[in-house]
């Protein structure tokens, strides 16, 4: 596994040069100073990004990363396990709002199987679904470790495989997921890595009342203390004993799309727990790092904070399965138009504020 | 004029029935309760005003009203008075933000002159322009009214004409404008119509200075006591002291709407108080409204939480234009999507929470 972390040190910063070109550019259009606000920082990041002038962007995935969660036995949620591999067949016939949404952003989605209790092999076959399951769920960490370390390595490994295997046809990325029980699983992993107040990162995940939230606030409280999370423990020791194989598939995409140079674009609390992970093995990430939505999950904002980024879009959405990146996709897109297709002052003929 | 005054007041309410349907196919969409957050009362509010379900959105148009502003004589912009002609040019030939962002969001744009200086014969002639010219320019509210009574009411009516014209192929209206001295104008008018202090509702617009502004400030509160403006008059005598063309044919499109039934996005400072005019002549007309973004300006808030409405995104910009209203778009044809597209729970085969 020391091959993994020798790779993620080696994660350029942006392309400074570039990303002059792109201030010097956009200085020339035809508007007022930076009038178009963060649309034109997006668009400088991509160039930054990618090292190219003016930024484009083709094909877009949205990574779907499925997996159950051994803590889901602790009644943390509202719906029951198995809608986990239920969601992965709506997912399958394109009647999630991932689906939908992603279709309206003319993104790909790609269902990886990282660990759901239930049989895909037919779906598999057809390479409708990526085999990745590591195990049929996490362990319940509220009795024993979630992973092994060879589960929680293996977990990132995929999702930067996955990168690997298709950054030369994929200009960007997303990640989504599905898991029952995940928003315990990134609420535990949240207080953790941050050191924060379980309270203060604990939402109501798919809508559990007040009681409920309070016994999920419990269990994690409980679960931390009998796993000995401490301040000493690595962030991929903690994630071994709280932690899940499709956050850490998403942790994986995150150091990959670094790496190999390509923008990911996070979802809401979940995906940026993954993010918040990646980012404690190499802080270098957030460079290459969007983020769609200000989840309406709690904990959220403490990871945004932390990662130094700013939500594109703020809808009140608390969904996850990746359903704000395709919004975001689009305020991408439009970044990229703007620096390839607007005027400049001298082109359009328009005088100038001197 | 009485005639537009009386057909204003026969603005309907949004359709109740279809709301209620449009909520509960809704709760049994394949998500947590109301998980899409914002995405959802988009859609529910479209329901209401196309007063069928699912909602759809086919034909979109961003109206760009150009006029120049007498103020402008002041010294309140960064940019000369010409640069309103000059823009025109540029949306002609698809070169400024809010062609590029049109074409990305796949909107016709409408290029109208409210009152440039400037000779557009041909670009009228082939259809290129529509002429709806009211004057060269307004007259300079620091010396004289802005407006004639008649001009200001003519002012609306083109606005709400160009509605009237179009609305049998038009699924969407959008509103943008461009005019030199125009954040001056809308600040005088949401200082006045809201009775707040003018140094609040003022900003840098295109970008001037911190001395600069305060200059912009003193010739407002200057202009207001010359112009005797007080909490007696009526919106509209308010709007022939202090208003502009495009300010008015911005608020003929926003009671044209509601009147006719069409949703309209109203992008920042300048157009939100084009919707605050509409509003005050008859408040029903929020119902029909969206607001693309939080402006960098800051009478914009105030003028938003009067509408009682939350822009869509915050994305730091201040250009105007319209430049807003492509990207809130594809907001809501992605809300109109989710109520078409999305499996239920039943459809699915997933489990629900109870």
């Amino acid at each position: 596994m020391k091959k993994l972390e020798n790779l993620f040190d080696e994660i350029q910063s942006l392309d400074s040069d570039t990303i002059e070109v792109a201030k010097n550019h956009i200085a020339n259009l035809t508007m007022p100073h930076w009038a178009l606000g963060d649309l034109l920082d997006i668009g400088v990041k991509l160039s930054g990004i990618q090292r190219s002038f003016p930024p484009k962007i083709e094909k877009k995935s949205v990574y779907i990363f499925a997996c159950d969660h051994g803590i889901s036995d602790e009644n943390v949620s509202l719906f029951p396990k198995e809608v986990t591999a239920q969601m992965v067949g709506n997912f399958v016939s394109g009647g999630a709002a991932i689906s939908v949404l992603s279709r309206h952003a003319n993104a790909q989605t790609v269902i990886v199987d990282m660990g759901v209790d239930a049989d895909f092999s037919e779906l598999v076959k057809d390479k409708i679904i990526l085999d990745r399951k590591i195990s049929k769920s996490t362990r319940n960490f509220y009795l024993e470790n979630a992973m092994s370390k060879d589960q929680a390595y293996n977990s990132l490994q995929v999702g930067f495989d996955l990168v690997k295997e298709s950054y030369d046809k994929t200009s960007l990325y997303a990640t989504g997921e599905m898991g029952i029980g995940n928003t315990t699983t990134s609420a535990a992993l949240t207080a953790a890595l941050l050191n924060k107040d379980v309270a203060a990162v604990t939402g109501r995940g798919t809508g559990i009342d007040s009681m409920a939230r309070e016994h999920k606030i419990q269990i994690i409280k409980d679960s931390l203390i009998k796993r000995e999370i401490t301040n000493e423990l690595s962030p991929m020791e903690v994630f071994e004993r709280i932690g899940s194989f499709e956050i850490g598939a998403m942790a994986g995409m995150c150091l990959a799309c670094a790496y190999f140079g390509r923008p990911v674009i996070i979802d809401g609390f979940v995906s940026s727990t993954a993010a918040l992970l990646a980012s404690c093995i190499n802080p270098k990430v957030t460079d290459y790092m969007f983020l769609a939505h200000k989840s309406v999950e709690p904990g959220h904002q403490f990871i945004n904070e932390k990662l130094g980024l700013t939500p594109m879009l703020d809808l009140n959405m608390r969904l996850g399965e990746g359903s704000g990146t395709p919004l975001a996709m689009n305020l991408l897109e439009a970044s990229c138009k703007i620096l390839t297709e607007m005027a400049t002052f001298d082109a359009a003929s328009v005088s100038r504020n001197d």
